[in-house]
């Protein structure tokens, strides 16, 4: 099995690794004013994560040839809205959760006020980070960078995705409807962590196989996510587990069984694999990560 | 006084009709799924305010010579920032107000989770905007253009005043301190509807004047809605009037004294209109807009 290749944990770890030294740098010190605010901007995305989303972006940046210096920035915008996304999304309002990575969420740590802003926040570094660097190879494939990722969390994506979770707690979803609700949610961002991980580098004809891709590993994501929320525990989870069906939220799980959804997660990891065939050795790590994303337990 | 004059004010009502309809058509339509999220949007950006920041987008424009299609552009994205802000800062954990542009409040008309998400994809909305219209005359500037607006958004600008607001709440600011404060919540914004707007056109040597114009204006504003605040009914403010100093939050009248406040308003004016006389005619506009936002009654 892939996933205990050692090659592949050194290099996933060597990302890891590199991005929260990215992180650390692009997001303000706590010593700058607001301190308070810069604290809990760190609090919600330093040391914590897979960091699936930066790990896809240098993947894909492997199809491209993209400079790793390149690389570290489109993947730190991608984390941070994705960080942004968890903050609020765990707030009274919505998820209403207190734990988060093993840790108490931000408005616990800190106050709901707060940890509104350093959503919000965050959203603005994300586009101040693509805007500011040499990310790609001209600054017109830069400016869509920063359009792909604004659609992505918009509300036709992430964002979007998420009311569509509102509406339908409580409810019974057909799978397209459920399928729909995580396109958006997660695969919305999942696509742009590829596609940006992708522009960085020289461009070449890849985006149809990369798109396609992306979407199996969006989804595939998403009904790992559940049957490892069925299934797993609060303590290897890092985040209140059975939380999803305890509020009536339907899942891959409640709309198809525990068995389906890990038959539907195997489906989409050879689907992605199938994607990637055209890109030949260029997207091993692209088919790795797919390998990482449905075979992993926690 | 100018701000009486009927040229100035068909210029000022051309301009917020545009607006109006710009804003109309960028945003997405109710019949586009999520349609409640898209409903909330538009309800929270339509039909509302006196459009300043675009007001003071198209005024800076015209000392660049920028064409209004690109000024429209620019001003809208700023514009919705702008309105994510208040749809944030009404909600309970923020200022938690029920009135708005004398609508009720996005949480109270929709709910909370939608007004979060409101904000969240507006935000977005607004970097996609300038990522994908061509507002400037190449897409390095576009970037620039992109990286002001994140910086005028993020920690260091307007959520940053937000955080620097919510911790001075009962607190009693000395000037420089409340200074501080509305450079960063108020001011940010306004200088980046400034800048933005002037880079909409040709490149010319007035970022500075510029810059201290709209240093001066934005305080202004700030001071004249204290003011108002203090002076004014709910009625003719759409909002509800004397909330700060009822919430013990510290403002130019509660800090200077109606008085001093009206003084240091004057002042500015004054200020912003020395800013511009290395000009010209050409920033006729901008020299208006500075009489209208302190001499305004509502």
């Amino acid at each position: 099995m892939k996933i205990l290749d050692s090659e592949f944990q050194a290099w996933m770890g060597g990302v890891q690794a590199r991005m929260e030294a990215v992180l650390g740098r692009v997001l303000p010190a706590a010593s700058v004013a607001p301190g308070r605010l810069h604290e809990a901007m760190r609090y919600a995305t330093l040391e914590g994560g897979k960091r699936v989303r930066p790990l896809l972006a240098f993947a894909a940046g492997e199809v491209s040839g993209a400079a790793p210096e390149r690389l570290e920035i489109a993947a730190a915008a991608v984390e941070l809205i994705h960080a942004y996304s968890l903050v609020h999304d765990d707030l009274p309002c919505m998820d209403d959760d207190t734990l988060r990575r093993g840790k108490p969420t931000v408005h616990v740590e800190y106050d709901e006020a707060t940890a509104l802003l350093v959503g919000d926040a965050l959203q603005s570094l994300a586009f101040q980070l693509i805007a500011e660097s040499p990310v790609a190879e001209n600054p017109k494939v830069q400016l869509e960078m920063v359009k792909t990722l604004a659609l992505a969390a918009g509300s036709r994506g992430m964002a979007g995705g998420q009311q569509i979770d509102l509406e339908s707690t409580g409810k019974a979803l057909s799978l397209p409807e459920l399928e729909l609700m995580h396109i958006h949610k997660t695969g919305a961002l999942i696509r742009a962590a590829v596609l940006l991980g992708f522009s960085c580098g020289k461009h070449s004809e890849a985006e149809k196989p990369l798109d396609r891709y992306a979407k199996c590993i969006g989804l595939a994501f998403q009904v790992v996510d559940d049957v490892l929320d069925y299934d797993g525990s609060t303590a290897t989870l890092g985040k209140t587990a059975g939380k999803d069906s305890k509020q009536g939220k339907p899942t891959y799980v409640s709309v198809l069984g525990l068995a389906r959804a890990k038959e539907m997660a195997e489906a989409l990891r050879g689907e992605a694999h199938a994607a990637l065939a055209p890109l030949g050795a260029r997207a091993r790590r692209l088919s790795e990560l797919a390998d990482f994303i449905v075979l992993r337990k926690f």
